[in-house]
């Protein structure tokens, strides 16, 4: 559930339900957790979860759970790394894999955690610094304000901090978030991904639900296991069932402030144009794994992703398609408006700010395919092209001055993208070929083949052609060569003769003129506009609001608890007898050996996998669910179906999140896994 | 351009606009050709173009062009015979075929050709028999009564007399169709499918366009050339720009009556979930194609089909997500609705057709997927389950009386049926498996694991295993075996141990279950409140409108056009020295060996492809393009993409047919493929 997520009937009324929210660590909401749960935390209570969550900087959560740097997140977070530190003879995705002491514990080619440290309000620096201004002139300013307080904040200290300026409320505060950075993460445990995704596909975003969907990491500082101060201890017992519950994470994207126009937009490009290239892709896929175990191996990631991807917006779409929400969301924009129109001390252009809107939209038109294919680059979908970007554009970018600079070549953008840049990540030719072929295809099918930058790319030869020269042609695979480029620098990529390379600089300047095209006519006026109108939902409700989610750290409340599905109740927890029930020993209901080895060990009524009625969303996979006590109870690793629509608003009565129970988690590591070293540190008997 | 197609803005008026509408010819709009055009044709021009107009069973139009019963028609509606005929070592569908003599011409395993001999009016027989009834009881009431007008509309001529009763106007009327039917059908010539589909789907609805996409077949009647009356002859020199163009040809199907309801159920249910299947299908399809040259030709005419299916369906969903459409198809219902609040003469349940139509489709929700996986067989794609399906219900419905059949099985129907059921067109393990595994996993996800039916088909299998075990375990692809169940009726189809109808058999009566619940609860009310909604239309317009497109014979007048494209006009006709210019030798832009070798000796002025007004959708595929002495002129092959909202509503602005023009089909027999004896008959030069 790392990406975004179907409801029949959302909150209309301006007053949040129970449960609902996705709150800011530095603006919880107190009355309403006493009014509603009896009692609220202190705030040592919240200094304290703030600094046992983590982020895992490529899409997922996790918290701090021992002093000595231990990690706890979910396997699908981490199936990356596993995969790359995986080879044709030795697969640890299918096969797991467990430090058994700390010698054995390997890093991971490309995985960055973040620690949030501080929150401040820089609301007043940026909006004084684009006060006025319009179209680029607004996004230049954006920038450079972004740049220089980022800048700041990092000081001479990006190996080690990280500093995000974060839109809140759609343009209605701008806080700058400070994290502890940790780039030095190894891997310690992972099961077999057979019982972390038991059930695959088919199953999930469902329940009931029988996954073992958790793995550990280390953080490392100076070639050491990190110290951590603030970490939460495991609970072995789990919850109860209607006991209150916290989740600490971090929510990707939710589009509940969203403008009718911009719901519609969605509706008929964004999530639909995605949903129908993934699903291309999914079968492409599933073709390319069906030549060999080795290819099956290759893509399997790359699958999941899709997959879970394709299920997620699937949901999303759906509850766009729903005429009742719509019905809902027109009616409550109506209502803002007329509220505007009724206000004289609200800025006098705020009245045409919703139609600002749609015009950006739809002027959108004249060049969203290219803009997506790109700018974005949709059309070259190829670890090597995006290795050959970063070093055309990087190369360029850092010889700027910091605030003129594209953002993700910032100063305190420049240690992860570094990070990337040198990953040791595997990179496997024919799969390569099989992607770039794919999105080539794509790209000529939404420019058609007489669009200049379709000739320009492919000249006269077919797709998958131009993908093999590319991918056969290009050394960007060798970490060397990547060394040897960026030490060069703009002279010596210009000079390189790698096709990869020569692609990337041929098409920069078109691609630089797209994304400005959009961030002037689009962004620009989108984000002003939007500004306009967070600062009249203000005024109509109050800040005793929460943000749409930014993939920053939240807090959501709420309790263990089934729902009513139809006629039938759908009990809270899954329990291992459940688990071996549903193996029937197909794909994707086969345990791995070690489960089936140890199923007389393990008692059939230990509580596996609950749910309860956090308002979570895609990002908030591995975070931890604590109770009053801030003891990890659980491990969030999904959503229920009716979770999917959660982007578009809060659904207390069939809207729940998935997660791991904590008592399975200690009994397996004992009795599936013998992790009795792990298993000490991580319940603190020491 | 099979089956049906973005328009940004469409009549608003009740008014039709210019060369818009699909005439029944036995209602020609004559007063305004005459206005239009400046001329109308007389009655005896449109009995000849209707006789000499043909319609090929699977979805296809044709025009019969010599008295020896030559039929004209596209490349792509050919395409399966053509696949059908080709092995391993004779790949047709890219070399091109071409009979130089009669005996060289083959029988297409299962190709029927029907021409359209008279149009009766059966509205009150259809009415009476179905007056007052509901639910079930209607739609028995509905089957029995066509069943019995067809049936003594055939009588025992079945072999060669195929009746219809089709629903014009959403229940506006019903009229008998009776055609003649030919079932032998024989290859003559067949071009190279690259210069066929030159362009592939990157040009597909697209113009400028060159494609040679034409194919000839011959009827037979009693082992020879059946001898044809009305045939429509060929004028070599193509039309001219501005010219009047007449298509006779067969609409599949439009939407433009449908209630809001319905448009916005086919936004986020039917056209949605196709366009989503369709696409992982084509990934898979590739995928597969990727597996070796002979899989690569195996899985063509299916790729294509799904290419073509995609492109046409993307465009309808774009023109509902258009909200400009949408908001003037909600104003069109919202006046018809206050028309009816104003008509005392109207039944009263007339006002509340339109939410009746809403509530049975909201209803659906409850069994939609079940329907479509189970009832329509969508989680069944495979040949072997066709036959087995048409083995179980055949041999039980044709015991029982006419009237009481599925329709599909009535006695009218039973020639096509046993066509299919006893072709002779090969079957290929493998691509069956794919196929059939693909759409078991569609089940298995639209349905859920723990739904009793996926439960049933899969047991503790993989979709994969389950495909594998059914075909490899069936007999079916044996004719022999075949035609001894069908002769062993009903005992000898439940005793078979073939898993394939084992299958079929075993979810047949949840599957007749899905379909009455269907008929019932959805057709049913849509049905009789589209009667309601028709006649209201009727009372507010007059006769003088055209009926939504039903795969039967229609009338559309227009002129050779182009159109402006932005800023840029684009001009009707393309030339033979833009395909040359067009052709980099990379698929989809490689030419065949004869035309290249033909370059010199052809005429680079030469019209090749060209654009008209006429309003047509997919069906129109093959129709004749004739000038005003009924000669053709031209062969309609697709739309362009402002064609694909034609679903909806035609927009003389930019909607424009395409079409192959004569002068080039003259040229290339002669120049590029020397087939004189064919030329000979085409021509008439005898």
């Amino acid at each position: 559930m790392r990406k975004t997520m179907l409801t029949v009937l959302l909150a209309s009324t301006p007053l949040a339900w129970s449960a609902e929210g996705m709150w800011t660590l530095d603006n919880p909401p107190l009355a309403r957790m006493k009014a509603e749960l009896g009692a609220a935390p202190d705030a040592a209570w919240f200094e304290h979860v703030m600094r046992g969550s983590a982020r895992i900087a490529g899409g997922c959560s996790a918290s701090f759970v021992s002093p000595e740097g231990l990690v706890l997140t979910n396997h699908h977070c981490a199936v990356n790394c596993v995969e790359q530190l995986s080879t044709p003879e030795q697969d640890r995705v299918k096969q797991g894999f467990l430090a058994r002491e700390r010698s054995q514990e390997v890093a991971c080619p490309a995985m960055e955690v973040n620690r949030l440290e501080a929150i401040s309000d820089v609301t007043k620096d940026v909006k004084a610094a684009t006060k006025g201004l319009q179209g680029q002139a607004f996004k230049d300013a954006y920038n450079a304000a972004t740049a220089k307080i980022t800048q700041a904040c990092t000081g001479d200290a990006g190996a080690t901090r990280r500093c995000d300026v974060v839109d809140l409320y759609h343009g209605g505060q701008y806080k700058l978030y400070r994290y502890h950075r940790f780039q030095d993460v190894r891997l310690v445990f992972a099961p077999e991904q057979p019982v972390a995704f038991f059930g695959g596909d088919p199953d999930n975003f469902n329940f009931p639900r029988y996954d073992f969907d958790m793995s550990v990491v280390r953080v490392y500082e100076d070639g050491k296991p990190a110290a951590v101060k603030d970490w939460l201890p495991i609970n072995p017992n789990g919850p109860q069932a209607g006991e209150a519950v916290f989740v600490t994470g971090h929510p990707g994207s939710t589009q509940r402030g969203y403008t009718m126009a911009q719901l519609q937009e969605l509706r008929a490009h964004d999530l639909l144009g995605w949903l129908l290239r993934l699903s291309e892709f999914r079968g492409r896929l599933i073709g390319y794994s069906e030549r060999s175990p080795e290819a099956a191996r290759q893509a399997n990631a790359t699958l999941f992703g899709v997959e879970n991807g394709f299920k997620a917006l699937n949901g999303e779409l759906a509850a766009l398609n729903d005429e009742t929400l719509m019905a809902t969301k027109a009616r409550d924009e109506a209502a803002l408006r007329r509220f505007v129109a009724g206000r004289k001390d609200l800025p006098p252009e705020t009245a045409k700010a919703w139609d600002a809107i749609a015009g950006a939209l739809t002027s959108y038109d004249a060049f969203r395919n290219a803009n997506l294919m790109i700018a974005n680059g949709a059309a070259f979908d190829s670890a090597l092209f995006r290795q050959a970007r970063r070093l055309v554009r990087g190369t360029v970018e850092r010889e700027l001055p910091n605030e003129k600079r594209l953002p993700e070549y910032a100063e305190a953008a420049m240690p992860q993208m570094q990070a990337l840049l040198f990953s040791k990540a595997p990179v496997y030719p024919d799969f390569e070929k099989n992607k770039l072929g794919f999105t080539l295809t794509k790209m000529r099918e939404y420019l058609g083949t007489d669009h200049p930058l379709v000739k320009q790319v492919l000249g006269g030869d077919s797709p998958e052609q131009v993908a093999a020269r590319l991918v056969d042609g290009s050394k960007l695979a060798d970490l060397a060569v990547r060394r040897q480029l960026w030490d060069g620098g703009a002279a010596a990529v210009r000079a390189s003769d790698d096709p990869m390379v020569k692609l990337a600089l041929a098409i920069d300047d078109a691609a630089r003129d797209l994304r400005k095209r959009y961030e002037r006519e689009v962004e620009a006026v989108v984000q002003k506009n939007t500004e306009l109108i967070a600062a009249a939902r203000f005024a109509q409700s109050g800040t005793g609001i929460y943000p749409d989610a930014t993939f920053t750290l939240r807090l959501s409340y709420g309790r263990v608890q089934g729902w009513k599905e139809g006629d039938n109740d759908v009990p809270p927890f899954t329990r291992t007898a459940g688990l071996f029930a549903r193996a029937t020993g197909a794909e994707p209901y086969a345990l791995p050996p070690s489960w089936l080895a140890a199923k007389a060990r393990l008692d059939p009524n230990r509580p596996f996998n609950f749910v309860t009625t956090n308002d979570i969303i895609g990002g908030n996979s591995g975070s931890p669910m604590l109770n009053a006590k801030g003891e990890v109870v659980g491990l969030v690793f999904d959503g229920n179906i009716h979770s999917l629509g959660g982007a578009f608003g809060y659904d207390p009565r069939n809207n729940r999140a998935v997660a791991v129970d904590t008592a399975i988690i200690v009994e397996a590591l004992d009795k599936v896994y013998d992790a009795q070293a792990l298993l000490k540190e991580l319940t603190g008997k020491r």
